[in-house]
């Protein structure tokens, strides 16, 4: 597998910070190439704007899906959504590791999407779902919580982790034709024991072990009733 | 009523400009007073980290709750997030105009959420949904689509708008404690007609005009099977 680890979290020795390590320790040494964007490291920009682009389409009106179809065309991508568009394309495997920030993304990582998925050449005249242009790629995510598991159940009062991400795994993977995998989901590591944390670690290693063998969740990412 | 409106287009001149604008002309002469946080006009960061803070709690390990209880406790935060924070308390209806962008809120206003509806002040100390800090306040999510509203209906091919919306209705509104009005949605306004668009302004001034009667969502924020 190309694998690229999309990483979100501003400290480097977070729980999620091992969740990234361990997933380049386990999958390198069996023969996978593993790329990290980590983007508090790199100081990813969220905002989308002129920036991400070297010259203008329409330099009176910022509407950035026409500027981004003209930056596909003539290759004119700023060159830090450039290298993350080039690291997408080249990967067959993406894995999204963060913490679940107001059960949602956290604003850098929704960056990278607003900035990185874009129209003219990862999504666009018409290829969307399963004609996308990412079709065949598989992608997971792979997150804490604050809270424990039993606020994220269907009545929860948290409410459903699967409705919690539908916007995510098929508004964003999925729509750019790319198979969700299922989450891989640690609830409330700030509240574990030492030895609670370190079996997580063992659970992450076992999946991603098994990741190749993995079914994906299918086109309604497990809310039928959408 | 005291309007707040978070503003999140990277161009001043967009229709989701014009629903900006529409809302301070129409709620100013009815005697409301109306601040504007307009976020890429005053640049606002969206990533979380130590420029959120003046001084640290823990210098060596970045918590980011912990700095924010910090924070909260001490007056500390940065000017850019204390001055959120401030207008946001000051507010007794909170208005967000923005692009429904990759099903979810644009980054920028998905920073803004991050950084300023901080644990300590915000939320925290058991103070979630009907007990919420925010509780008594009012909160309405105004946006644009791409697709046309068929897609966005149950079954459509984007899936039920409101379970889209669940996480920013439940996870982010909700959380702290306000009332989710229902959302003013303008489908495709990059296909309309002239003649369109000032139609839907002029039912986005309707809308305006009544908001002090509309009856909120609920907590189930239309989502009943969650």
């Amino acid at each position: 597998m190309k694998v690229l680890i999309v990483h979100a979290h501003p400290e480097p020795r977070s729980f999620v910070g091992a969740l990234r390590d361990v997933a380049v320790e386990e999958l390198t040494p069996l023969g996978h190439e593993v790329r990290v964007s980590d983007l508090h490291a790199i100081g990813f920009r969220a905002d989308t704007g002129r920036h991400d682009f070297l010259e203008a389409a329409d330099a009176g009106y910022l509407k950035p899906q026409r500027e981004q179809m003209h930056a596909s065309e003539r290759g004119t991508f700023a060159p830090d959504v450039g290298a993350e568009i080039e690291r997408l394309l080249w990967a067959d495997t993406v894995l999204w590791t963060f913490p679940l920030w107001w059960f949602s993304l956290p604003a850098i990582l929704k960056g990278w999407v607003d900035r990185v998925f874009v129209m003219g050449t990862i999504y666009g005249g018409g290829r969307i779902y399963a004609t996308g242009a990412l079709k065949g790629r598989r992608a997971m995510l792979a997150f804490t919580t604050g809270g424990p598991a039993a606020s994220y159940a269907p009545g929860g009062f948290n409410g459903d982790l699967n409705l919690l991400l539908y916007p995510i795994h098929h508004g964003m993977l999925w729509f750019t034709g790319m198979e969700v995998l299922p989450p891989f989901v640690v609830y409330g590591p700030a509240r574990m024991s030492d030895e609670e944390r370190a079996a997580a670690l063992d659970a992450w290693r076992e999946r991603l072990r098994g990741i190749e063998r993995l079914a994906p969740l299918g086109p309604d990412c497990g809310v039928p009733a959408a």
